[in-house]
């Protein structure tokens, strides 16, 4: 998501990253928030350190909980939350969603939005909080958890909004009977679910807790938010700033509550299995989320786990090329859900308007080019982040001892402005395609694989199975043949997996816009869900008519 | 589904019943389609009897099967439909789906309405195998298997075209940069998600198999069918003509498939737990209906089995509400999935504007109306029809022994037409509110339950409870008080259940119109899906967006 001037080196986008002056009336740049909103952002962020988190509208804790340390300086937070019994949260959730779900969802939408504005006044805390969570760079700390986040939700608002208005509330029902008719008064209303329950991650607490909070909040359910105890400040912030809305607007702020939870004491099924929770939207690994999905009786939205697959053919620009894979593999280390993890190259290598490319040269102009924008002081860190936590560091680290050839092995990288920064350059190794065992896995983090395929159709043959049996949230394929793009598109869309081709530039496979571009399809083992198409909205109500004979 | 003229006696119903003569205009009634249609559907239907039905498309049988008897006659059908190996049916919708997957939605709607204007060349022949395979009357089997079946069908098709072209299906994407612009080219697919089945149920074949073929195929799903061994005739006439018009237009007929089995050798799990089978719509009893919704991987619509209640609580023309649910409980004996069996009754009666009749007298003349109808000569047997099948009548036969005060045992009722119809007459027993064992079940058929509780809330209460453990698709409540109403709207409502209010003259409780009404909300335990909402459709394909840098 950090986003650069357009050049096709990465000294320009150094320069153009440096510089930034030019993003300063988009609000998805810090800049536009003026000189002084940084500064004062980190202060403020610093002054909820070390003490209670003691904004939300919640009472009744029975203790304090809080784990969270920052990737960057190692350091705890120090910042701790209520903790409120499983059985309170839901009965209150239960007692605000009465009145809540029969507020017309055209009012429910009007304060839905201005908690965004409200939001958008704590988006320097958020960033903060965010990059001490998270290990997400500033500036996507920034974009990820503000505006980009803020967008889902306003995008999940919006479709309630129409799905919700898609049948008339009344209306009057003739039959013509010959000499005379039937006349029935109809109504129709959307009953919500339920009491819902959004579960957190902890490399994108905000961004991927949002569009269930908000497709919750719109279609009329109460919310409960359980985050990651590793990272609960960046959506504590926003979960307040909400209920202090509600509350001004004369709603009860327990629509949306928070349930803090620590590592030991988990209180995730517990909540999960609650009979009166009726929604789950879930962010997190496979094992957790298939179990989210078994429960019965359950409405459940997933995002897991997924293998991300690059298809490489036939490139016009292979500079371009490469200088695009190398920071997409890069951005915050990999702990991206879009990031591109297996690379299928043909043995033959790539095939160029100018000639053949060999398959070890596109590899060492990748290894070459990762090795370039690591090592860059200006690039490298903003750009790597941080790895949010030791089990990531040690899965890169271990990736060493998978077998396959070592391209590159992850490094340290310094981090100039935090000497304690978990900072690790990805792990590039080579594989063959017998090698199944080694790359039909989610290898979350700095570890990218390279197979060598006997050709593009055994490159999308490997790729799609990967999607159809492991998941897929994106696929990046370069190709200048027509006739092949139509095959990939086919074969990816056939086990519902989105296709970005021949990226080059300031736009990356990661990236997915809000209004724009669907977040997971929900059609592969990558998750049932999809930020925001109609199905996550219209599976959290049920449409109930009434009539009476008109008088 | 019997309309009649707007009297408000059985005897000015009966009369509009033999005239008929004002429906001739409209498509829903037999009269429509002139005066000789009816003698010649009947023809046409007998020469389909005792020989294999070879109308389908379809090919490479390795047998033939036919058990179906009628329920009228208690004569055997005598037709035999073609038995295709599972593996054989799958593959076949495999390889059609190909290419309908991607025909375009406006085709596939083009030609599919289509398919319903051939429908109707055989809406008597359907009508006859209706009746003699359901034991529905002979109206009701047009009505129900005819036009109206036809309208769910229309508006599945309609919904479907409206929500895959909810996304414009391509798109310029432009992100400004400052001084350039990114630019990418966006295509948005519904991808459909694979094999859909649709079992089929012996009392209603065509009116609940029509809306999940459609639903299936205009999303872009090749659909198998799979009829009730006993009632397979009427949903072949259907098949067969989809068929017929598919290859007329250059599709591939195998695109909906009629999948006949019997009832020694049933094929329903084999084919529901096909790894390629990736819809299931089923409507039938609520065992079966758990197991396919427990089915790990499958998008599963379902119509269950439910308890319906009405709930009296007070009246302005009790004769005229006696009237409209005597016939109720009497049309199709009670086989309609939307009849009433519960009724509560406060002990204290019911109040009216002139004064209180009080329980006994309610009870009375329910009884009296019943026997009044069933008893009428030119009414009784027509509204009735007959019981599809010998354990139903077991079961009404039974029902004397469940407790309880009997109010009408079940009589035979002598068909004039058809001296060997099975029709038997409601039995109505009187329990108290502690009998929960009895009248928490489904007692599918002619049998009816007056529950006598201590007051309307009372009355709320148990019906609620009911439509939350047992499942509801109707409601009917009489109420003048306008807080009451809105009581009994909330509570119900809230377990998801859609309530009709003092529905007296000639519209029931057991309808429900097609482009008006929903029928099943598919939020409690009676089933999963609803006819036909956005969800009904939209969980049937998969949006995937694709994107490439614009030049």
């Amino acid at each position: 998501m950090l986003v650069t001037k357009h050049q096709n080196t990465i000294e320009g986008a150094v320069k153009a990253n440096h510089e930034r002056t030019f993003f300063s009336h988009y609000p998805e740049h810090p800049k536009a928030y003026g000189d002084e909103a940084h500064a004062k952002g980190v202060q403020s962020y610093q002054q909820l350190l070390n003490k209670p988190f003691k904004q939300l509208l919640q009472t009744g804790e029975t203790g304090w909980v809080g784990e969270e340390v920052s990737p960057y300086t190692q350091e705890v937070l120090g910042v701790t939350y209520p903790v409120f019994p499983v059985n309170d949260l839901v009965t209150q959730a239960v007692a605000a969603g009465k009145s809540w779900g029969k507020t017309p969802v055209k009012e429910r939408a009007a304060v839905l939005t201005e908690t965004l504005e409200r939001v958008k006044d704590y988006f320097f805390d958020i960033a903060n909080a965010t990059m001490h969570t998270t290990g997400q760079s500033f500036m996507m700390s920034f974009q990820a958890s503000g505006p980009h986040a803020n967008d889902r939700a306003l995008e999940a608002i919006a479709t309630g909004y129409h799905e919700l208005q898609r049948y008339p509330s009344q209306l009057l029902w003739e039959k013509p009977m010959g000499k005379f008719s039937i006349k029935l008064e109809k109504n129709f209303k959307a009953i919500p679910k339920g009491v819902g329950l959004v579960i957190g991650c902890s490399t994108f607490p905000v961004w991927n807790t949002l569009p269930g909070i908000y497709a919750d909040l719109i279609t009329g359910n109460p919310v409960i938010v359980k985050p990651h105890p590793k990272a609960i400040l960046p959506i504590a912030i926003v979960v307040s700033a909400i209920q202090h809305v509600l509350q001004e607007n004369g709603y009860d702020p327990h629509i949306c509550q928070l349930a803090a939870d620590s590592s030991e004491k988990l209180i995730t099924k517990k909540l999960s299995e609650h009979p009166d929770v009726r929604l789950i939207d879930y962010t997190g690994g496979s094992t957790f989320g298939n179990y989210v999905e078994s429960l019965p009786g359950k409405t459940v939205f997933t995002e897991k786990a997924g293998v991300n697959s690059v298809i490489l053919d036939s490139v016009k620009d292979i500079d371009a090329v490469i200088q695009n894979l190398a920071f997409s593999v890069s951005l915050y280390s990999g702990q991206m859900c879009t990031a591109p993890q297996n690379f299928f190259i043909p043995e033959s290598g790539l095939t160029t308007p100018d000639g053949n490319i060999p398959f070890n040269d596109v590899v060492t102009k990748f290894k070459d080019a990762i090795v370039a924008l690591v090592n860059n002081p200006k690039m490298g860190a903003g750009t790597l982040g941080a790895v949010q936590n030791e089990n990531t560091l040690t899965r890169a680290k271990d990736a060493l001892q998978l077998g396959g050839k070592v391209i590159l092995p992850g490094t340290a990288v310094i981090n100039e402005e935090f000497s304690h920064a978990r900072v690790w350059a990805p792990t590039v190794l080579e594989v063959s395609s017998a090698d199944n065992n080694i790359y039909e896995q989610e290898l979350f983090g700095p570890i990218v694989l390279i197979i060598k395929t006997k050709d593009t159709q055994h490159s999308i043959q490997l790729a799609k199975q990967m999607a159809q049996k492991h998941g897929a949230i994106t696929c990046a394929a370069y190709t200048i043949h027509p006739e092949i793009k139509e095959m990939i598109t086919d074969e990816m869309n056939s086990v519902f997996t989105p296709v970005s081709f021949n990226l080059t530039g300031f736009i990356w496979v990661n990236q997915h816009a809000a209004f724009s571009d669907f977040h997971v399809t929900g059609g592969n083992p990558a998750g049932n869900a999809s930020f925001t198409n109609q199905e996550f909205i219209v599976k959290r109500f049920v449409w109930v008519g009434n009539r009476e004979l008109a008088e």
